[in-house]
């Protein structure tokens, strides 16, 4: 992921530049300083596999990544999970403030739909498709709807069934995660079948392993609180299937990811060694 | 601005509904529900001066009164100006919480950009110029910078100055309402020049209209608290003017607004009526 890093950080560091000291400018490039990058990564690679230049991809990483930094900064507010810690660093609201926060978040949002406007992507109507489709997947269609259930879900008398939990999820980590694998698909206008297959298996695997490790993983090796779901007494995947089959249900997922792209042959071995790794990382 | 909001607001209430049950839903068809519709209103006749068909801007004008919804739910939030009422009904905090105005307002900036990839707007170019200078308006260029301003001004050591006060109020309301008075021209492809001036002229008005509320407005008709600014110690227009010379700075702003727009002879009446009326309003 470093190698796919390597050309859209540079992209995202320029449209975040300027604005000297202000801290809502500082706030936006420290949430997007650390992390994975495993949605960058997805871009790149998916645009690889149709012959999409890096150049021109890299605006499209580049952007989802602050997307993807505008739903953390603003998941972690006091006012929805609480968290104190993400990627091993305070939060922005514990950095700086909650109006800080609320605005940094925001800002990364228009900044990344900007972004998308990029001349570098090519042409205006695979520009277009772009911000369309993410609109669809970050709002109320989308991750927007997912953290809403999961609000209505911690009120509830009732505890989340699997089939409402993958739904769930599906909105609120999904529905970037298939965005990215689809995107280089989407810019050069070819068949996004197999990569929205791909990006769906890897997106319940990663949410899946996410639940895993909030039961099994070091917090220090994460980088945030672990225990969280059990002690809220939230639905997870593991409290509703036990950790045995969460495993093999992941398992299962990756396997189906991997297969979806088997049309594409040794060029997509590293999005399948990508989704192998989802489900084997301490993080 | 009836006769425009006839045509954007159907265009918006498709946009947003569905979501049946949501709070998040139903928090962001009410906040999108009042107001004076100035924005949309300036988008549907700078587009009318275009030839530009009103069932085509319809979309901008209901993406602009989106992402101004948005703006005015995060800006209530208690950790941002902490209000309760908001054109006279309790802020969206209020009626629910936090946690559901955060995410409304998220999900209100999306559908923004969302509604102006609709083909209806017209060529996929037009539409990108509209994506691109509404991120340019709402993010760390406009918008979002003018908040962040306001919100150090408040720890600051020294009230504002005139000069920087302007500034960061060029940002804060002026960027959006210049985005919504040449959206039009922009759409059409024509000279952007008439109506930026126009903007830029008829939003520092209307900024200092505001502060003058502030100080002389009735909170009944006004359906927000006043005199919050005063009791805060902030600078305003107001405090570093004096309300004569806040007053004579605020009408001789609109009428270079007018003049800006006297190229377009007759059909700008309108246009010229609003930035009349945004000087003579009570609320």
């Amino acid at each position: 992921m470093a190698q796919a890093a390597a050309f859209w950080r540079p992209v995202l560091a320029r449209a975040l530049a300027g604005h000297g000291d202000l801290p809502v400018a500082a706030a936006m490039r420290y949430a997007t300083g650390g992390g994975k990058g495993l949605r960058g990564f997805l871009v790149m690679q998916g645009a690889a596999l149709h012959g999409v230049a890096p150049e021109a991809a890299a605006w499209a990483a580049a952007a989802i990544e602050a997307l993807h930094a505008y739903s953390l900064i603003h998941d972690d507010l006091p006012c929805m999970d609480d968290d104190d810690l993400r990627r091993g660093q305070p939060t922005v609201h514990r950095k700086w403030d909650e109006a800080t926060a609320v605005l940094a978040g925001d800002a990364l949002q228009t900044a990344a739909f900007g972004m998308l406007c990029a001349p570098e992507l090519g042409p205006a109507e695979a520009r277009l498709r772009l911000i369309s489709t993410l609109s669809q997947a970050a709002g109320m269609a989308g991750m927007v709807r997912g953290q809403a259930l999961d609000i209505m879900a911690e009120s509830a008398a009732q505890p989340l069934t699997l089939d409402q939990i993958t739904d769930l999820q599906a909105g609120k980590t999904g529905a970037l995660i298939t965005w990215s694998a689809v995107a280089g698909a989407r810019l050069a206008g070819a068949d996004e079948r197999p990569l929205t297959a791909y990006g769906d298996a890897l997106g319940l695997a990663f949410q899946i392993a996410d639940d895993i490790l909030d039961v099994e993983g070091d917090s220090v090796a994460l980088g945030k609180a672990v225990g969280k779901d059990a002690a809220a007494g939230k639905a997870t995947f593991v409290s509703l299937l036990g950790l045995d089959a969460a495993r093999s249900r992941a398992a299962g997922l990756v396997e189906a990811a991997c297969a979806a792209l088997e049309c594409y042959g040794e060029p997509a071995i590293s999005l399948q060694e990508a989704a192998r790794f989802v489900i084997a990382r301490d993080r």
